[in-house]
């Protein structure tokens, strides 16, 4: 394994596309672990802006690229990272994870035929590229099923759930007539992601498998599961994540979503960056995965992934509760991303912690009541 | 109580006099419960500069304090914040802790003078105001014994160890004869430290009892202890603390050096901020004092500060160690300053985390040789 660049480390500049809550906390670990953030994004008001170098202007412009060609190194925090500016930058300095990983993870297809072709379980789907396959899918696939466009789906945008011929049609038209999939809807019991991080050495690491909570497509809480090396979940999904990182020769952290069902975990979808289902690492592990992720981009050794105590993240969408209902839970750090409120918008997270599991229900049980004023479902059992 | 500034908190300004890495993890810490911090400094390369609004300037020119003017509060990150300046700021904005805090901590006369009052146990001492003074003082606290000066002195600096009349003349003028004291050289078993935070409303929490290593007056180690709530050090300390919060109607983070002498505390010094032995809280606490500091002086409510596992903390000084080394540390999170190298600077420094004490020992063994190169005087018994 090699670092990258001149000296590499005192003053090491990395190039972050996208300036978003995740290259906020990218940038803050930077520093700390003496790195020099740099980021490009269209907006003024960019929630990294005031922690990092901001290169205002879009990411496919030249004049952005050549902002940052003075880096050692560039990665993105988007999933949607324009495929062009990654091979621009590429030719300048090494970008990781590479811009293969995330023409991958960008085109839902692509990420089913690479676990295909590794023999990684999924859900079953069938491509729709008009309207002219949805007879040929929905033979293949039948009812109920999810209409999914191949690209720039995220929080489940760009998804419809259907029940008929006519609904697919629909379903494809409303999406814009593009390039889709038809997935079978999983009966699922639990969603659960795992992030692991490989280094430029070819090391991999993996945080706690995560179980998740979305509603209406957008996570609301993640809870690490204090499983076993030799449970099945923990088993299977390390297989398949390693499998996938070493396929495309990955740099960095990776996050894979799962379907567990009847104890078989089938993948959902990738994402090349650090993850919102993640942020509880900052404070429930040795290393969170902002840092590990800067470490594995720079070509520096990774950090312990090991569980500190038991913890939880709850996200903080649409407007912020009452700060004094926030500030005063016990055991909670809150994470603001200086975001102006608007509906369904992720404006920050709580990471809660507690010494042991019960605690930690308890915990979540006052915090729901305090972020949502609402007692809901909140148990996420493990 | 009440919180300060319009609409207090979404975008509420702190204005912090010094830049140095206090002020940038106070900064950091800032952005992530939703307060936009704004550092007075004069040099360009303020470790805070990369993470704050950076006004470029003397801390006593009137055009700095003129550009966080619109700032809603102040506080600062040094000992020797200059009293004019927080003076002027106080006609502005609430300013906490208060110029009188500040007054009290920057002389060592007062400080004594407080705990008198208080009837809080310190060193024997004498004030130096003049030579002149020399017989007399020598005659009440005898040898061995060391000169402080009143004003201006931190890690080590403004003191002079002396054994008999001749070097304790030239001890004080060697410290610019300038005002002093005479104290009794205290035989202690251990530097222990007491952080505690105090609200707007009175409300005090504490952190755990701190040991502290120094070397050539220097922290080199600092490790919070476990000690039971009826622990006489815990009594002793928070007591003490207590006292001198209410006295100077204290907003914010004390932090309040003792030695321990068979098992009573004397008071060395105070620190009207933010503690160089409180870097652990940041992992070692559910909140740490970087947050709580700026929760009191927002007029927000306090965190929990009860201690997570075991931990403790490394200074890093002079020169960063070979980087593979201190990252691949088990348990270890590094924080570095982004200062240039300079002998006995601090630069940056480590926490290491650990289930329970037994396994702290043994990360620290393996720290103290991977930072310092050298096996040392580590153990901090408990």
């Amino acid at each position: 394994m090699s670092a990258v660049g001149p000296g590499a480390g005192e003053g090491l500049r990395v190039a972050i596309l996208g300036g978003g809550q995740l290259a906020r906390m990218l940038a803050i670990a930077a520093h700390r672990i003496g790195i020099d953030p740099w980021v490009v994004d269209p907006k003024p008001d960019a929630p990294a802006a005031p922690v990092a170098h901001h290169v205002l202007g879009d990411l496919d412009d030249e004049a952005s690229l050549e902002a940052v060609a003075h880096c050692d190194v560039a990665t993105a925090e988007l999933d949607h990272a324009p495929l062009a500016a990654l091979e621009a930058l590429a030719k300048r300095m090494p970008v990781r994870p590479s811009a293969r990983a995330f023409a991958v993870a960008g085109d839902r297809l692509r990420e089913k035929e690479l676990c295909g072709r590794l023999s990684i379980p999924t859900a079953r789907f069938a491509p729709l590229s008009s309207i002219d396959d949805v007879p040929d899918a929905v033979a293949e696939i039948g009812f109920p099923a999810i209409v999914k466009s191949r690209c720039e789906g995220y929080d489940g945008k760009g998804q419809r759930r259907v029940d008929s011929i006519e609904s697919t049609v629909r379903a494809f038209c409303e999406l814009g007539s593009r390039p889709a999939i038809l997935e079978t809807l999983v009966p699922f019991t639990r969603e659960i992601s795992m992030l692991a991080v490989r280094g430029v050495d070819g090391d991999v690491r993996f945080w706690n498998p995560v179980q998740n909570l979305h509603c209406e497509g957008v996570l609301r809480l993640s809870r690490p599961l204090d499983l076993a090396p030799e449970d099945p979940i923990v088993r299977a999904g390390q297989r398949a994540v390693t499998a996938m990182m070493t396929s495309l020769d990955y740099v960095g952290v990776l996050t894979v979503e799962f379907f567990e069902v009847e104890g078989r975990l089938l993948v959902n979808e990738m994402a090349c960056r650090v993850h919102n289902s993640g942020h509880w690492t900052e404070e429930g592990a040795a290393t969170g995965q902002f840092e590990n992720h800067l470490r594995a981009v720079a070509g520096w050794p990774l950090g312990d992934t090991h569980l500190i105590g038991a913890t939880a993240m709850i996200n903080l969408l649409g407007e912020l509760p009452p700060r004094r209902a926030v500030l005063s839970l016990p055991g909670a750090r809150v994470h603001l991303y200086g975001k102006e409120p608007a509906p369904g918008r992720k404006l920050g997270h709580i990471t809660l912690r507690a010494p042991d599991a019960p605690a930690l229900d308890a915990a979540l049980a006052t915090a729901w009541l305090g972020v949502r004023g609402e007692t809901g479902p909140l148990r996420v059992a493990s």
